[in-house]
């Protein structure tokens, strides 16, 4: 692992890494935020998976994670959103390859041997990071934005034995029925819709439930991608048909950007505070 | 007026704007915040001046302003730090023309014509951006980053019937004896040192004082540019000759980026809001 920036803020430590990821078989760049540390011993863990055309960048300095961070005593990790790079396949779409790696692992050639993002993301990133940093892998949650907040939901009901807490700042919840979802999900796994279902939030809620207790969402109603791609009424319905707690909080005015992940993400650390328990 | 864009901000508005501006010839963009609106008329408001390299995007997308802003009920506004785009001379550097305006009414040639940011920051600017979002001009503070700390302190002392409050992170406050100053007045005033001096915070505040009161200056001590640009003990050194009252922190373990000026800016609003009083 490399160090390629670290920086203080809010009194803890903003870092940026490099490592050679097995799963990818790239280099991968993620952040880590490390809160000011007390006695308390290892402290919990919060991932954020970002959305469309993000690297591991856009949340860690647009977000003002930080001051949250730091306050609530839990250590955060961004990934980038895909393998990226020489002898990488991409295409020319903001939507699909290079950034847009949809957190699945890829089975269709020619994106199986580097797009493994869903492994990436719940086996490969946590054992690195949380031995690395002295982080409690028991106090684990997972947020995140847009094709992010699809990540966050479908690798949490999922594995539910791995993550206490989720949240998501509008994200794509049926990916099976809307555009970028059936783009990705065809392009990696191919076109047998079957394989799609274990990445498709609200059947997976439907079919598994949530042991975990309740769900955050947030979505702005000036959203330009409500109706076409995210559609949250989906994965309120899903989730009341599965008893599970979701708490979906239209907010009025607010639009698709990190303006607004910024206004409420001191709102989602508290949720996730509340679940994982402070440093 | 143009707008850029707006988006919904803790619930107010963050915009972008352009406008031909009188000063410089050319379309100016700056961002402007506006806080929830109470019931107590027009809101004070914050000039934020941005250092070496950047324009109004900056400081908006990466300082976490909003969140204070909206709770103090202060409007703040970040312009560009220099005249930029077809026809404006510029230079291959990262310190002189372009990003790079250092706040001054430009007399040497070929910069005369446009660089004047100066006039534009102290006269067109507040007398466009109050009138159009009802700002209340008579509570108007100052503060800024590095060479736009430098703008600060320079414009508040030049016009203490302007500005009711100023503070700065890592400013440039002697810039007749660093690098970064003798190259920008240098360029942008001429060889002859002594138009040089209504530039440079020390020998203002020696000759002037500050009518305001204090001043808030937060530096960081792992700063790369602490001892060759910045140099604030000029400046401690400098107001404790001329009787004013400038509180000093020297941050322990913090370095000259947006990571450290997220982690104070709370502070810094907090005590123009004293100063300005909040909405």
């Amino acid at each position: 692992m490399e160090t390629v920036a670290e920086n203080k803020c809010f009194g803890g430590i903003q870092g940026v890494y490099s490592h050679d990821s097995r799963e990818t078989g790239t280099p991968m760049r993620f952040s880590v935020y490390m809160p000011p540390r007390g006695l308390d011993g290892p402290p919990p863990v919060l991932y954020w998976l970002s959305g469309l055309t993000c690297t591991e960048e856009n949340f860690t300095v647009k977000a003002g994670a930080q001051r949250w961070a730091a306050e609530h005593g839990i250590a955060v990790v961004a990934p980038d959103t895909s393998p990226r790079g020489e002898g990488v396949p991409d295409e020319d779409s903001y939507d699909f390859g290079s950034g847009a790696g949809f957190y699945v692992d890829a089975t269709a050639e020619p994106w199986a041997a580097n797009y493994r993002m869903y492994s990436y993301i719940v086996e490969e990133l946590p054992a690195l990071v949380e031995a690395k940093f002295g982080l409690d892998g028991a106090r684990r949650g997972i947020f995140g934005h847009s094709m992010g907040g699809h990540g966050a939901l479908t690798i949490a009901l999922r594995n539910p034995d791995r993550y206490k807490s989720v949240s998501a700042f509008a994200p794509i919840v049926a990916p099976t029925r809307v555009p970028w979802g059936e783009k990705a999900l065809g392009g990696y796994l191919g076109h047998d819709r079957a394989a799609w279902e274990a990445h498709d939030a609200c059947l997976l809620v439907a079919r598994k439930g949530w042991p975990g207790g309740d769900i955050l969402v947030d979505q702005g109603d000036a959203d330009q991608f409500l109706t076409e791609q995210l559609k949250p009424e989906l994965f309120q319905e899903a989730c009341g048909t599965a008893g599970v707690d979701l708490q979906l909080r239209m907010q009025h005015g607010y639009d698709h950007s990190y303006f607004f992940i910024a206004s409420f993400l001191g709102e989602h650390f508290e949720w996730h505070a509340e679940r994982l328990g402070g440093a």
